[in-house]
């Protein structure tokens, strides 16, 4: 049996997650979708929100198994008995974090695989920050993530917006 | 009459914008400069001192305005009914940031367009953060922002300095 | 009125070529898409074969003529009077190659605008090459290329095969 | 039973396409190395050659077989029950032809999945011409390539000079 | 006699650092390995830990200096007489940077010049970051960093943990 | 005394090679500009034209020599004794290529560094094959190269427009 993972912060999960998830799931006997659990200051939802929303968006498929981690990816890799950890590449990827971390895996742990899926067309310009920036700024972010992921971000931001606690999270206009 | 924005921090402004704004400005009827009104952290200067350091670099231009906006920027676009974004392209731009808020931009509000200019190889490696870091060191940023933004530059870093506030921006050393 | 310029070898248009020209085309008020008509050895289809192709592709599109040139395209552009010519720019797009033209486009004649369009996702892999090799093999290029173009490729392909003249054009497998 | 496929011209296979090869076959049930078959012009050795120098490479690898194949990798994918197709990400890939093919592949066969490997930063730097061009100056290849295909280059540059028929490979100095 | 200078935070100095510096040194007359002396906050040690750590592992090399420095870095060439700035080039290090500041020192100072030396790809993946991830998770580094410099990371997570002060500086795994 | 080399085609040479080639021999004590010397199909100029235009380039350059070379480039550097390979990077170089020759090159000679120099940014859209180009269509050169090379370059396609062996060299409008 191979077992595979999908480690991330999943901050939150979007249909980018989703789409490579579940074409990596027919590949294999089981994935887990890894969500990195300490609480990181620049993230938006706690691990166990995290977690949750990340659950939701994978019911019902039989192989897809959702759980919190943290230390080493290769760490738990072999603590789980995962033989292959999953990443998708965008057209337009941070290619030097994601060669920096296989290089790196495979020098902590040369048994472990590093296998990469594209990213289909659809959802290249989907990441977790332009997901949230869109949605802070009261844009729709229906097209991008499940609707429950909307429903959690909204309320993030009009709860933050009550508190006076809003995080400017805009940083598309750098520069 | 076609109106184009050319939206962002601009903290300061400097002559790669300048030179992108005024040849923009050449193509369509009226050009809007359109400077983000957060007071985000990693900014060096408040919303309105950015606004009046670029109405300052622009006056004298007939067909460019200055403005302050918040919000998604197609929103803003609607709103001013400004069809076209304006971004510059350096040789060496974020392409993955200009790809993905070209796209996401393109989903939100499909009728906007978005262009891109190349900037001249004379303000290729002028940037927002490098001209603040080299000021806040003391070095000469004469060329590459106009007279008026190098005195507030300067000031800026002079009263830090008197406040033991001073800001350490310098980031080119990294690793 | 300002007039602009598509300059390319179109060998042969595409979707990806056709929306960036209606969309440059809502910009301004008269777009030129030009077919540079040097025989180069490497182009699958005449000058006049492209020049047809792309023609019937823009019919009833009234902002959009389609011509015939050689030369510098600088040169042509003050011969016709555009002021801008316009690039698309795909997600993978040969930067260096955009880039030294519009630099040395500028020196060559400073007057004349470059201005980029953002290629969508759903044509970003679609280049005059991968249409070709996917032709040539067998492949459905519905998706990619007007309907007319599909036949003119297949119509070629088949000619070629019975003429014994197939140009191997498979390049993807490089290495 | 998963079977996958790693396609190239292996002109000729070298250590990179070994331990791709290798690490991939760990992770399905059945790799096919698959050698398109076309005697195209640029390559060194002719189809049967690259099939023989990769057969020899994968001798005693018992869920490793070497075919030759032509047509649309997908419809040979189809053919031979193939569900995935593996490929090597070096460092400094050709991205943009890696990210078309695979969103080509999408498009011509939605069901056929592309995974991408990390090559080791042992062999990041080689590459079928890096290897043609340095065994054609003289130069040393045998940590790129194994003992049967370093013979190989060494023979057919010895025979091309004695007939005076010696291709020009050398590209690492161009401009 | 050609003195230079090999600029950077090192926080803390890795093998990539090492390589470089003892290369470069070979060049030339001596070599200034300058550490900037400000305590940036997104750093771990302190500017007089990282001169220690890096002085430590130039011990014995007779043209290799170590000093603390601040200000422009070309400021500081001027002061100590060096003409050169050497820095190392990743596979796929930020070029964007690299070239920014090596065209702005350039404008600043046009005869202080700027060489770049290529990492060697054993080292290729390791960064100051990456160290610091996998020290902070308690991977090893031992491959990756001088043996002094492997007990002080380790020191100061032990410390940190104890203290309740780790810092979150997983940065791998975003989005 | 260090002596070291800058090898290419020099197809023609142009204010970018000189430029790199003459800061180069500001720091170390011999340069030997060295021309390889294989008549390649896709070149334009003879070895011996590419020879004495480069010659010309560096005439007065007391430290500045100009060589024919062929085989491996380390090769020759150990036959000269030069121990460092120079190459220019621009903005926008073919990364890859220059990273896939330095690596190679440490493979087969560990003892010979090679260094980079930053292009400056008046330089930077220049290269061989965009000065053949653009002088091909009757473009001006004269602030790309020396005139006696831009004299060179138009009298070679006077001649092959009079011969009717004009080569088409045109590919910016590639795709």
């Amino acid at each position: 049996m191979k077992r595979v993972i999908f480690p991330g912060t999943f901050d939150p999960i979007h249909n980018g997650h989703i789409d490579i998830a579940k074409r990596a799931a027919r590949l294999f006997d089981e994935m887990i979708v890894a969500v990195y659990d300490r609480p990181l200051k620049n993230l938006l939802f706690s691990p166990l929100e995290r977690l949750e929303l990340a659950k939701k968006a994978f019911s019902g498929q039989n192989n897809i198994k959702v759980t919190l981690f943290h230390g080493l990816t290769v760490d738990y890799c072999k603590e789980i008995g995962a033989e292959v950890i999953v990443r998708g590449l965008r057209v337009f990827s941070d290619f030097e974090l994601e060669f920096r971390m296989a290089l790196a895996n495979h020098r902590l742990a040369p048994d472990i695989e590093v296998i990469a899926l594209i990213t289909n067309e659809d959802h290249s310009f989907i990441s977790g920050s332009s997901v949230k920036e869109i949605a802070s700024l009261g844009g729709d972010v229906s097209s991008m993530v499940p609707e429950h992921v909307a429903m959690a971000l909204y309320e993030h931001f009009r709860e933050a917006e009550a508190n006076g606690s809003a995080e400017d999270i805009n940083v598309s206009l750098r520069d």
